[in-house]
C-alpha cells in the first residue's frame, strides 16, 4: 500500500533523536526535504505542479478532456517545534494515497483533482499561523508579510531566498475556479474517541487568536534588592498565566501561555521584561474578545501593584469558521460519520473564509494528544481516512 | 587621574548599543578584552603576574626586600547579561588606582600587595557563581567543574581552550600565605544611601543558593485540548514563582525567579517542560533551607493538582559568611564608615570561607540598582573608594 511506504519515507525527516518529536520549520532543511519528497511523489504520479510566490503548491490530476472547476485536497508539511508526525503530513500522504486508490479503482475524474501543500501553517517560525494560505487568499497583505521575522531576526523573503525560492508574496490564483476544498487531518482532541468513530467531518472552527503580552519592569540584583523595592515583571506574568487558565476553565474556552521570553534571563537578576504569548479560543468572537479584554484589564491592575507595566499586541485573530453545511452533510452521509466542531485553526478555515466551499475530514487520535511527540493515529484508522477521502473525491469530481 | 582614564578605556567593552547594558561572559571576547586590558595595565605598572589554571590572576607589587605574607585586593571583570558597568570592574580599577595613589604618596610596602581578578564570578555562563575563586580554594572540585556546560552545551575546559588558555582546573596557590584579602565593590542596595555615607565596610554575607526547578507536564495542542485534560507545567511554575515572592516578602528574605526555559516554547502548544531557577537568600542557613523546602513541598502539592511533576536540584549553596570582625572594625575606624551586611555573594566570601582574613569595602550606589544597565556610582564616590582602599592597603602592608 502506497500510504505505508510514503509514511516510512517521511518518518525520519526532522525527527529529534532525544524526544522523538519533529521540527519541520518552514524554509529550513527538514521542511524543504519534505517539500522535495512531495515534488518527487507528484512526478511519480505524473501530476502537474502549480506553485505560487508564497511557497504553496498544488499538484493536478487533470482529466483527458479539459474542464473548469475542480476539487482540491491537501494539508501542510511544516510542524510545531517538537511536534508529532501526523499534524499536516497525514493530510498530504492521505491525499496522494487517495489518488492512488482512485486510479486502482479505475476511476476517471471528470473534473481536475488537486493535491495541495500550504507553507507555514503552524506559524512556528514567523508567528502567523496559516501564513501560506492567508497570503494566497489575500487575508494577509504582502506588505505585512515582508516585515515578518523569525526569532533569529531573518525576514520571511530572505528565508525563502535562502531556501532557493523566488518569493512573490501576495494573493495567488492557485485555487482559482476550484469548486471545493477538502482537508484531511488527524483529530487533535477526543471527539472521535468519545464517539467511537474512526472518521469525522468538521462543522466549523472556533474563533481564535494569538496575543503578545509584554510585561516591563526593572532589572535588579536578585540578592540585594528588597522585595518591596522591586518592579518584577515575572510576578505580573505569573498571575496573568494563572488567571487566564482559570477563566478559560470556568467558561469552557481555551487560553494557553506556552511561549515565554525573559530578559535578561539570568538566575541572579530580577528580569527587566517578560514577553509571553497567549493563545486564546472561544466559542464565539464575542466570547474571545471579552476574554482577552478581561486578561488585559486584570494584567494592568496587577502591574499597578507590582510597579510594572503591560502592553498587549494582537498577533493574529481568526474569526469563527462555519464549513459549508451541505457539503459536510453529504460527506458525512457516505459513512454515517459524526459531524464535530474543532478549536484548531487550519488552512481549510482560511480557504473557507475566502469563499470556496470547504470541508474537513478528521481521523481518530486515540489519546487526543497533538503538537507533541505523543501525537498518534492507528494505521487502520489512517487507511480508513484514505478510503473516506477517496470516496469523497470520487463523488465531488464525478 | 588614572581612575578616570581606566574607566573610559573599559566603558565600551561588551556594551549593548540597544540597552546600554554589558555582557562580559567569561572566556568570550568582551571579557577576554577586559582581561587583556588588565594585563596591559599591570605591565604598565611593572606588576608581576601570577596565573592559575582556573583563569584567575594576581598581579604583585613586591617590596625590594622579599618578605612573606602580603595583602591582596581585587574583584572580577565578567558581568551578568545586560548588567551594569560597576559590578566587578569598579573593584579592579580601584585596586590599580590605589596602587597608583600609594606610589604617588611615596609609600613603600613592606609586604607584597597583589591585585586580583577572579573569573566567572557571576555564574552567568556556567551557572555556578564565584567559579574561579571556588576552584582556587577547593570549594568546587575540578571533577565537577569539568562537567559544567554553558547554555550552548560547551564544556568549561573547552571554553577556556577556545579562549587561548591552558586549563588546569583545581585548587591553586595564588593566595597562599596571603595575610588578608580586601574586595572593593559597588553597593548593590541602598544601605549607604540610607546612611548618607559614600563608603561602607561589610560585616558579612547572607547565605544564599541557586535551585533549579524542573516542572514536567505533557505537550499538547493549545486549542483542542480541554482545560481539564491538560498537564500544563506553566501553571505549576507560575504558582511557585508567586508563592516564592510572597514568602520572601513576608519573612524579610529574598527569592527570585529570573531565569526560565520553556519547551517547546511555541505559542500554540501546552509546554512539556518549564525549567526555572530560584535565587534564594536568607538571614540564616536554617531560614534559607526552610524556605527552599517549603517551596518544594508546595510546588509538589500544586503539581498534584495540575497533573504535572516537579523536581528540584541544588545548583549551588553558599553558607553565611562573617568577615573578620577585627579587620572590619579597624578598616571602618579609618573613616568612621558604617559596617553593613550584604545579601550578594562575592569572591571575598569564598576567600573568607577558606580561612584568609577578609574584608569588603562598598561604594555608594545612589539608586541601589544593580545587575542592570542602570547600575551607577558617582565619580566622587568612586574616588573616595580609591582613597579608602589605598588607606587600607597602606595600613595593612606597612
Amino acid at each position: 500500500m502506497s500510504f505505508e511506504r510514503m509514511w516510512r519515507d517521511l518518518e525520519p525527516v526532522g525527527r529529534s533523536a532525544a524526544s522523538g518529536g519533529y521540527f519541520r520549520a518552514p524554509f529550513r532543511s527538514a521542511e524543504r526535504e519534505c517539500a522535495s519528497w512531495f515534488t518527487e511523489e507528484c512526478a511519480r504520479r505524473s501530476l502537474e505542479m502549480s506553485r505560487d510566490g508564497n511557497g504553496n503548491v498544488v499538484a493536478w490530476w487533470r482529466p483527458a478532456v479539459s474542464t473548469t472547476g475542480g476539487v482540491v485536497t491537501g494539508s501542510h508539511l511544516d510542524s510545531v517545534q517538537d511536534g508529532g508526525a501526523y499534524d499536516g503530513p497525514l493530510g498530504v500522504v492521505s491525499a496522494l494515497s487517495a489518488v492512488d486508490l482512485l486510479r486502482d479503482r479505475g476511476f476517471t475524474p471528470s473534473k481536475p483533482i488537486g493535491v495541495s501543500v500550504f507553507v507555514e501553517e503552524e506559524g512556528s517560525r514567523f508567528g502567523l499561523a496559516c501564513l501560506g494560505s492567508r497570503l494566497m487568499t489575500g487575508a494577509v497583505l504582502p506588505e505585512a508579510a515582508k516585515q515578518l521575522r523569525d526569532r533569529g531576526g531573518i525576514l520571511l523573503p530572505d528565508a525563502m531566498v535562502a531556501a532557493g525560492l523566488e518569493p512573490a508574496l501576495g494573493r495567488s490564483d492557485l485555487l482559482e475556479g476550484v469548486e471545493c476544498f477538502v482537508e484531511l487531518h488527524v483529530e487533535q482532541g477526543r471527539g472521535l474517541v468519545d464517539r467511537d468513530a474512526a472518521i469525522g467531518v468538521a462543522s466549523g472552527i472556533w474563533p481564535h487568536g494569538r496575543y503578545r503580552f509584554d510585561f516591563d519592569g526593572e532589572a535588579n540584583h536578585a540578592g540585594t534588592t528588597r522585595m518591596e523595592d522591586r518592579h518584577d515583571p515575572m510576578l505580573t506574568y505569573a498571575m496573568t498565566a494563572l488567571a487566564a487558565n482559570k477563566q478559560a476553565r470556568l467558561s469552557g474556552a481555551r487560553a494557553t501561555f506556552g511561549r515565554v521570553d525573559v530578559r535578561p534571563n539570568g538566575t541572579n537578576a530580577v528580569p527587566s521584561r517578560v514577553s509571553a504569548w497567549m493563545d486564546a479560543r472561544g466559542e464565539t468572537s464575542g466570547e474571545l474578545e471579552a476574554m482577552v479584554a478581561e486578561r488585559e484589564r486584570r494584567a494592568a491592575e496587577r502591574a499597578g501593584r507590582d510597579g510594572t507595566s503591560v502592553s498587549v499586541r494582537v498577533e493574529s485573530v481568526s474569526g469563527a469558521v462555519s464549513f459549508d453545511p451541505g457539503l459536510a452533510q453529504r460527506i458525512a452521509a457516505q459513512g454515517d460519520w459524526p459531524v464535530i466542531e474543532t478549536m484548531a485553526g487550519h488552512d481549510a478555515g482560511i480557504v473557507s473564509e475566502a469563499g470556496t466551499p470547504t470541508a474537513m475530514l478528521f481521523v481518530r487520535n486515540p489519546t487526543g494528544v497533538s503538537h507533541s511527540p505523543a501525537e498518534f493515529a492507528e494505521t487502520a484508522d489512517c487507511l480508513a481516512g484514505v478510503a473516506a477521502l477517496a470516496d469523497t473525491l470520487q463523488r465531488l469530481a464525478s
